[in-house]
């Protein structure tokens, strides 16, 4: 776990003003990273940080020496196309760079004019998933969730009895794993055969979904046949993002058994371009409880801090423009809210569950949290959920409604972490719209 | 599909003599790929190609030119530390290489003595994994084994209404995907609450077991959106190797629900080093049939070659050397002698389903066909078939019996291709030993 320290004081102020507005994402307190280049040129994407409406471009930091020691090292890691080799460089390196960032871009400092230089407006950028996703896990450790979909499809045994005692998980396709802003085909797929016929159905999906999650960054991995134990697992991640699992809901429930999702979920998963590091987050580490009649973690999956800071304070929101209010020039509306910290898994949980048993992580490794719904039906994050199955369809604002997800319906998701005593630190959004399915 | 050609004329004989052995399964007909270096050295991996006992190296005939054009092309592309480019450089190029090295390794070739300053003696040579596998999906096709499987899991509803309409797959884990050789420590993990308890235990698996797959190394991907159609499937596909499965029998029941299994079976997978292309294997294309009573295939699963080709006459066997085998000299005990000409699933409808939807494959993107039983007991592919459960015993020739895998045991895969009118071709072995678990 990260102790807070002078990069967390609420009182920094950035000479990058817009950093310093009310409601600012991209606070000096926060120091996100993305691999980018400017829209539409042939540049090499390469690592930078956000502050206020600005990229720290990395690769101009490293060519301009600005840092020394292990910023200088982590800096020149970050120059490469994608984040691997410098997620895979270690804490104290990940820290140093963020100290010397910190320290370079607060009101005042000496370094102003030298980092100015390497400063690239967000609205000229384009990103890249951050790293060379190696594998990416979903876990499902939204109890809610598990509870709310196990009614619909095992209504009679909506909660397994391993639910409480293992942070289920299972693997999902890395090559699918869209940046923000990557529109995508809805799917076609095998559904289950119409009443009364034997034959599976064939075409479009009906039943498009999302998943409100949010995605982990390994940062070191571990050698294969060497677990990593809980109070080591901070230290293997790297940081996080917000990830929507989109999913066919009429194509899951017919090939889900006996192996899993594959089609339902494989065909595209959205990212943010941004990943919030743990050392950012921080401030936000808080107390994990469990319900007291419901199971203690095995002691495997236990140690002191996860009580006192296993869970992670993260606001969490899903927007929907539609084709039509996109048209009518209307913003994006708010479908749902919710937080991080209702989880009943934590993410070194997670963490240590994937390595117990010899599997090996490495930098640049992807998990999903699951979808991420909260206690109350309105902070369900998933359409399934929302709508109890589809029969209860969502009315918008414009008197559109919605029960499954339509051609043209952009999906915003947005997360954010802020309290009193703290700065506001924020994930950006991650979007993307439905394409019509493929003729033929 | 591919059709006979000069490369596949049982006639041939190369000048490395090894190659011509009667049972030898690298002959001038093969011609597979692997990416090694020599045994304990700091050179770097580089492809290969196996001609009897020896190994043509790549980076060597890239570097002294020898051939011309699309072979030279790819042979500059097998020079690299894994086979990835090479895959992804398509059929005419892989093919061109192919005839490159049968007419250069043909007795009476003038280009013997060049070829021979190209060779490494396999004796000579350590292997890494072929390709960096960017996803591994693992198959269920064999329905011998999925009825089998089924009746242990579910003795009610053994084999599910999906699986003669979907080819079932799920996602596994590629980082733990090692290449023979390649030993690992029995994996740790949590079971079933004994009888009396709800408390899950946990500790090293008891019941550790083998799958006898093949797998499948993807050439040419697709975008994400465009589905590969049945007419196109071969040709986006590299060739097959071996492939271990290994799985926890005991932590697979209490994980699996409802998202797969996870930990059960990602501690470890081995494949053998040698990728037997597609086109080395068209004279053992064969006819795919299906019961009568069975439903036919969705018409974009069907295709007319899938009839008369779409199946593949692999024999595969399974050996094992316990430690008091090895102790004693004794060489491995063959188990299990089957054959990839039952599954129920062809792997151009493995290719084709993997992507209806839009999902990407990209080129080292590895598919495993799942445990590849036959239709009696002792075709079976996995001990909890071959023991019933763990019910009933193997008996090995020196009196051990083997319920589950004890540690020290070595299992042995082998394939090969072999009838009259057709050259011998063989996929080399697939080896790993079992290593105590993890102490703490």
């Amino acid at each position: 776990m990260y102790t807070l320290n002078e990069t967390h004081d609420p009182a920094l102020r950035s000479w990058v003003a817009s950093a310093n507005d009310a409601g600012a994402d991209f606070t000096i307190q926060n120091l996100p990273f993305a691999a980018f280049r400017r829209k539409g040129s042939a540049e090499a994407f390469r690592g930078g940080v956000a502050i206020g409406d600005q990229i720290v471009d990395l690769a101009a930091v490293a060519q301009a020496g600005l840092f020394s020691g292990a910023a200088a090292e982590a800096a020149q890691a970050g120059a490469e196309e994608r984040l691997n080799t410098l997620m895979g460089l270690g804490q104290p390196a990940w820290s140093a760079l963020r100290l010397a960032l910190s320290r370079g871009l607060r009101a005042g400092s000496e370094q102003q004019s030298a980092l100015q230089a390497c400063l690239v407006p967000q609205q000229d950028a384009e990103y890249s998933v951050p790293a060379r996703i190696g594998d990416y896990t979903d876990f499902y450790t939204s109890v809610y969730h598990a509870t709310n979909i196990g009614a619909q499809f095992r209504p009679d045994n909506p909660l397994l009895p391993n639910y409480k005692w293992i942070p289920i998980g299972y693997h999902g396709r890395a090559s699918s794993v869209n940046v923000s802003g990557t529109d995508f085909r809805r799917p076609q797929g095998q559904t289950r055969p119409s009443e009364g016929s034997s034959t599976p159905n064939f075409g479009a999906s009906q039943r498009l979904d999302i998943e409100l999650e949010l995605g982990i960054f390994i940062g070191c991995g571990n050698a294969q046949g060497e677990p990593i134990a809980m109070a080591d697992a901070t230290q293997h991640v790297f940081g996080l993002c917000l990830l929507n699992d989109w999913s066919a809901r009429d194509i899951q429930p017919w090939e889900y058994q006996p192996l899993g999702p594959f089609l339902s979920k494989n065909f595209a998963t959205t990212i943010s371009p941004w990943v919030v590091t743990m050392e950012a987050l921080a401030p936000y580490r808080t107390a994990f409880t469990r319900p007291e009649a419901d199971p203690q973690p095995l002691p495997y999956l236990d140690t002191p801090t996860l009580w006192t800071q296993g869970a992670v304070d993260v606001q969490l929101e899903v927007l929907v423009q539609t084709q039509q209010m996109r048209d009518a020039g209307q913003a994006p509306e708010s479908l749902i809210t919710t937080n991080y910290r209702h989880a009943y898994w934590t993410i070194e949980q997670m963490v240590t569950h994937h390595t117990v048993n010899g599997c090996n992580l490495q930098p640049g490794d992807l998990f999903g949290s699951g979808t991420l719904s909260g206690p109350t039906l309105d902070q369900a994050g998933a359409l399934i959920e929302l709508t109890t199955g589809g029969k209860n369809p969502v009315t918008l604002a414009n008197g559109e409604s919605r029960t499954w997800l339509l051609d043209g319906d952009s999906i915003v998701l947005r997360g954010w972490c802020q309290k009193d005593g703290a700065a506001r630190i924020g994930f950006g959004e991650c979007e993307a719209t439905i394409l019509p399915a493929r003729q033929g």
